[in-house]
């Protein structure tokens, strides 16, 4: 079965207080997004890549993917308004009948253990979300106003790469955009299709603030 | 008003996979207790404090804190059961007419703004829970079973340290134990009185993992 990862990465850096999106910040020796692809390949050297990136950094993108070695299978499209619409038009790309892997480009600490687990449940079970139990005590603000406490053991943290059949994906992305929509598994869900979560990685980090920067290079270090 | 803090560490450091609680561990130059205790100092010099330890590490807790200057005004007293358990006892040591701060003993890098911040609504509103805005997609399971998407702008995380009049505290820790008591908040609110979340700080994490530790010796070293 044909692997495609779908390499979102639509996001402006604002949080992170830096003009270059964050997927361009260095890491060690190399930009956040090419962690990011280094991992995909590791897990599958044959993988197709489609890479969505703000429409400034289209090349810029490009440039830095195309000199690294094994990722000639890779298309690269401007990203639109929302999550919802970056994906969409990745997804032109991308065949049916395949596995079609999307993930935050700023995860990039992603295992090529956990991109495997969730090719091979999503070949068995037609999709996997990896998810995380959460460490904190939770409230959530009811119609009133007030925060009530949610039990935390019934709370997952969803993570990248949500993992799915490409047909049925691609099928779930022909609907009307909706705000719920707030990841995948949701726009594949509201078209009838239950979810699997699997089991995510604590280290599976999104890189979002300076702190989160920090972090990850400690965490490479490490490696 | 006088200020009292409860710091509990009843943990067990089962997730660090140490044998030492991780109140104990090393953090840069001195355990992380240590840490937390100096935090609570740097707020309010004239802080009154209430140790709860693991029963085997009373000694150990109380010649680390006595050698710490200005760190002479603490009580001592070994956990309980479970975190309710533990808080009623050290509950004991602490006088009507104050206010107290019940705080994790592993959440050592609390500012002493956040402490303050703390005490200012709590002396002004009853109490002050602090909590911030999750950065992850989450799910919910639902009755059925299923996981269902949640909300996160309606979610909170809450943090240390819940702040309280000392007097409603005491009262609402003398109702019967409850499985849904998973922090003071839940306790007191049990008791009828609403809770005031004021706003926590990403930096003030809860050291219950090996990369948690990483992360707060890179937080520490940047101060």
């Amino acid at each position: 079965m044909e692997k495609y990862a779908l390499i979102v990465a639509g996001g402006s850096g604002i949080r992170m207080g830096t003009s270059l999106p964050k997927q361009f910040l260095q890491l060690g020796h190399q930009p956040v997004l090419l962690h990011t692809v280094a991992r995909f390949l590791e897990a599958y050297a044959d993988l197709h890549m489609v890479l969505v990136l703000p429409p400034a950094y289209i090349e810029k993108g490009r440039e830095l993917v195309q000199s690294m070695p094994g990722a000639g299978n890779c298309a690269f499209t401007p990203g639109g308004e929302t999550r919802f619409h970056s994906v969409k038009k990745g997804l032109q790309f991308i065949p049916e009948g395949a596995v079609c892997f999307v993930h935050d480009a700023v995860r990039c600490l992603v295992s090529a253990g956990l991109i495997r687990r969730c090719f091979e449940t999503a070949a068995e079970k037609g999709n996997a979300v990896p998810a995380i139990s959460p460490a904190d005590s939770m409230r959530f603000q009811t119609e009133s106003g007030q925060f009530q406490p949610l039990d935390r053991s019934k709370v997952r943290l969803i993570q990248t790469p949500q993992t799915f059949h490409s047909t049925v994906l691609k099928k779930a992305f022909d609907q009307p955009y909706d705000p719920g929509f707030t990841d995948e598994a949701s726009v594949v869900e509201k078209a009838g299709v239950p979810i699997h979560l699997i089991e995510g990685e604590p280290t599976n980090l999104k890189i979002t603030t300076p702190l989160d920067l920090l972090v990850a290079e400690q965490l490479l270090a490490k490696r």
